[in-house]
Parts: structure tokens; sequence; C-alpha cells
């Protein structure tokens, strides 16, 4: 210290200011670096986000699409059934005919990911079934379902449409 | 300079290394900077990327799931076609509501993206025709479609299934 001390006044601080500048040059420039290490890493999570999120939208976007084109066919099953229920008996060329073709339809159904929810004389499951009409009967447990109305297609994760159903109840004492 | 010539060497050599380095720092961060703002501008353009190719992607998966789904729909609406080629004259009942629920059936696929393709008597186009066959004639001109053997479903763009379709040939004048 005592070295520069005795250095011309002029040169010292201009020499200072100098290195002032520089450090506060440098404190910015690693204030900057370190703000544009940060804008880098979250472009980086953004871009990954929205890696991510573009394969979960995908797999949305294909079940979506298959549900919608799968509804769209479902009245045609749903007419071939009432066509047949319709129809003259079984041993009719036709009717056996149509009969394989409605069998042909609930297949692809459910080789699409939507299985045929037909079963009576199973308990009610709201996921699976919608109950359109109760009946009170001491032949069956209460919360039976004892007649499928209309047969619905799906599973508990894929519902495409509730089957509608006719559900038991206990028979009112009071009226019993 | 002739100041600081004056100055104790040691002490000269010391600033002047330390100057040496903070001017080393100050490039070194300055091409950090610079590296660093590179990064964050080439994960930012990643990102869009990612956006941009998402939503391309969406669509394409939809149309993907679309034909996949009306592919698998569609040995139903062939059936349907064949039961009622081979069925009594219309009249009938279960007839007339088979042929219904075949147009009900064409409806859907035109619906989803999928007009029929069945005119006669157009002229040949290979990308909604399929040529299962070639016939001579003198009645139509060359590359007519003269029969459909099997409707074809689709666009140009949207192709199901192109019609295969019997095509005219102009006869051979050796043999005609």
């Amino acid at each position: 210290m005592s070295d520069q001390a005795g250095q011309a006044p002029g040169s010292n601080e201009a020499e200072a200011a100098t290195l002032g500048e520089r450090e506060i040059k440098a404190t910015d420039q690693a204030d900057a670096l370190a703000k544009m290490e940060d804008l880098w890493r979250r472009a980086l999570a953004d871009a990954d986000n929205v890696r991510k999120r573009a394969a979960r939208d995908g797999a949305q976007l294909r079940a979506q699409e298959r549900a919608a084109v799968s509804l769209a066919w479902l009245p045609v099953l749903d007419n071939l059934e009432l066509a047949l229920a319709h129809a003259p008996a079984a041993g009719d060329p036709l009717v056996d005919g149509i009969a394989a073709i409605r069998s042909q339809a609930i297949d692809t159904l459910s080789r699409l990911g939507y299985p045929r929810i037909d079963a009576e004389n199973v308990s009610f499951d709201p996921r699976i079934h919608e109950a359109v009409s109760v009946s009170e009967t001491d032949e069956a447990p209460p919360g039976t379902v004892l007649t499928v109305l209309r047969p619905g297609y799906g599973g508990t994760d894929t519902m495409l449409r509730p089957a509608s159903v006719v559900v038991s109840r206990a028979v009112n004492a009071d009226r019993g």
C-alpha cells in the first residue's frame, strides 16, 4: 500500500475509477448471466412440459375421437336390434343374416373398448347402469337389475352409454 | 505511462496481472452471456416447435383414429348390403327396415367425412377407384367406370376405401 500511496494522484484516481467500472461491469455481467441462465432453464422446462402435455393430450384425443365415432355408429346397432325385435322368428335367412350382422356390430364395439352391458339379475351399478324405472318385488334383493331396456356399451373408465335398466325395490309393507 | 514507469516493479506487475485477470474475466463473462443467450433462444425455439408439432400431430391423431374406427365398422355396412342384395324385393317390412338402416350407416360415414363412391358412367379416377376388371365395349369411352362392384368411401384427401370397379376398354379391332 505504501508503494501505491507514492503514485501520482491523477493516475491513481483514474485507475481506481476504471477498476471500479470494471468491477461494476463484472457484477452486472455476472448478474445478467445468472438471469439469462434462469431464462434458459425456464424455457427448457417449458419445452419439456409442452412435450409431456402433448403425449398426454394425444392419448386423450384418440380416446375422444374413438368414442365420438363409435357413438355416431351406435344408432345403426340400436336400429338393427329394433328391426330384429319386430322380425319374424329365426329360421328366415334374412333374419338370421341380420342377427349375424348385429353380433358383428357388438363385437366391433367390444374390440374398440366398449363391451356390451346387458346382464340382468346383477346388482345395480350407477357407473354402468341408468335406472329408468323401479319395480317392487320380493323375488330379487333390492337394487337388482331386473330388466335391461336398452343395452349399454363401455367399461367404468370408457363409458360410451350406460345400460337403461329397471331396478328392483323391496315391496312396500303398508301396501304389501 | 512515465508516472507508472516510476512505480515499484512488484506492485506494478501485480496491478497489471489483476487488471488482466479482470479483463479476461469480463471477456469470459461476456462470452458466457452470449453463449447462454444463444442456449436460451434455442430452447425458446424448441418449445415453439414442440407446440406447433403437437397441434399438427393432434389433428393427425384424430384423423387416424376416425379412419381406424370407421374402417372397423365398414364390414357391418358391407354385410347389410349383401343381406339386402339377397333379400326378397322391397315391400317386406323387415327388408324396408334394413334398407333404412343401410341408408343411416351410409349417412353416418358421410358425416364422418367419408362420402360414398358408387357412381357409374363416370371417368375412372385412380384416387377413388380401384379397377378389378376391364371390359371391352363400344358403348362407353375407354376408361369409363361401367360397374361398381363394391362401393368406396372417402374423398381424395380422406380415402377410407376406394370403390372396386369394372372399367371400359376400346374393343380390340383385330378381334372386333
